[in-house]
């Protein structure tokens, strides 16, 4: 189950323009993990979210019972690449029906044993939490914001979870230490037994108490819109894992399978990137994933 | 055998300032590659040069019939780094008896198998390149400054090596494109079969015709002075290499061989940024080098 937002985006990249296109956290999230797992979406969106993001969406086996439709608009927000794509600039964000977001989870969802809670307010990804009856696996993301102003919130929030995915910026400003080692150890004593940093282009580390494990960035013929790769990766890792058929009571997940999660991870955020918005996932297969899985062991052994 | 630079530096870091310190490319190049293989230097110092330092490279069984001692003073580079270390100020640049190098092969050296060139300009690369008979392995190492402004001489001279060593910026400015995949075929077409594209923090890449070789880079807990990384990533590359005892006329070397010639040299890289300027390779020994290609393996494995 995944809670965040489901949005409207307008992008610009030096490869192109798109004024209005299916976007937001949960969207991303959903459309990746649901390659590994079956998912639900909670969110809501406005009287003017299409028929056809509906149909993407429910083509793809998400389950939209938890997509709450209100009055108005669904959350907008635009932004332009610069010439390296390494820094976007946004242009507008309007909240819309965002703005009052109060996750309902639908009853036959709160036994759902995989929770992974977008980058939303803390006290609401608690609050989602503590609705739910045996969590098996629970984790998710955070941005700067939260980080600055909200910090007890964040903590108390973080302090449940199983794992915690968020960059390299974001995990010095949580932690106060520039070294990533030290970073991550100091997050590690929040609450979380497992910290993602996602680094871009450069791959992503995973860290546990006593170990660590770090994969390179695949390296793409063209980056066309790098926008939801982070939450592509947080899909492919979470779905992977929930994929495994995790028993209630098994916390101490196989350091190999983590691993593996990255991997998936970083395959699911490569593809995201290829076309604009969501429209790779219009296409992609499984074996396409499987395949690329593949190739990433190809270009790390040694 | 390696050519290049042996310097006194002045650094300083957030971890500390050194006045003078033993630096120089081939210096951090041949204590690397020492580890591996027989190596010899071939450079120029001034009459300031100390004892001492000729005491350690002699120490670690670098041969020295080719560092040739003029009247004059050593070359002298200083800087400071950021708070992040990623940058880097250059405060003086004093090429002294430097500015007058002009190579001389001994005679005993002029059938040595393996030739590493570190950033010179390139027309004396290419002339040491002339003096070896019998070369199995060559490559180098380049930066913008020759990239920029002497484009057809170091277009003629790597030309004739293997392999070419840069780092990102530089592959992007030597061939004109920003995706690196692009920039490493690019790169390709101008004459060498290898080239090894070096990130710092985020490891290093290694391109051939038909497949690549991504590895990501050792977390240190502290990054003391990141002088002379790259060129200790060098040696470590070609000094194992080297070790391999490559045969002529067998110019195919093994993949899987070329990608633990990246790890040796992220290792090697690694270690050199524990200390302040050559200050590791006093103590490290090659059982810790081991060890760490082993950790790379656990790190890096799925």
């Amino acid at each position: 189950m995944v809670v965040g937002s489901v949005a409207y985006d307008g992008i610009e990249t030096p490869h192109g323009r798109v004024e209005r296109t299916l976007g937001g956290a949960a969207t991303y999230i959903a459309l990746s993990a649901g390659y590994f797992t079956p998912t639900k979406i909670v969110a809501v969106v406005g009287d003017d979210f299409d028929n056809e993001d509906r149909d993407l969406l429910a083509g793809r086996g998400i389950g939209l019972e938890g997509l709450e439709q209100k009055p108005g608009k669904t959350f907008y927000w635009s932004g332009v690449y610069s010439r390296d794509m390494n820094e976007r600039t946004t242009l507008r964000t309007d909240l819309n029906v965002f703005a009052e977001f109060d996750p309902k989870i639908p009853a036959s969802y709160r036994d759902q044993p995989y929770l992974l809670l977008g980058n939303i307010q803390p006290a609401l990804q608690r609050s989602v939490r503590e609705q739910m009856n045996g969590v098996r696996l629970v984790g998710g993301d955070t941005m700067n914001y939260w980080i600055n102003a909200y910090r007890a919130e964040l903590l108390a929030t973080i302090r449940q979870w199983h794992f915690l995915l968020i960059n390299a910026s974001e995990a010095r400003q949580q932690s106060g230490h520039y070294n990533l080692r030290k970073a991550a150890d100091s997050i590690l004593d929040m609450g979380p037994d497992t910290l993602v940093i996602k680094r871009g282009e450069y791959g992503a580390m995973l860290f546990r108490r006593n170990s660590h494990f770090v994969a390179p960035g695949y390296l793409l013929d063209n980056v066309f819109d790098p926008t939801g790769a982070g939450d592509c990766f947080a899909g492919g890792f979470t779905g992977y894992l929930a994929s495994l058929g995790h028993q209630p009571g098994d916390d101490s997940i196989d350091r190999r399978e983590l691993a593996r999660a990255v991997i998936y991870g970083s395959v699911m955020g490569s593809f995201c990137c290829e076309r604009f918005g969501v429209d790779r996932f219009r296409t992609l297969t499984r074996a396409e994933i499987d395949q690329r899985f593949a190739e990433f062991r190809d270009f790390t052994e040694f």
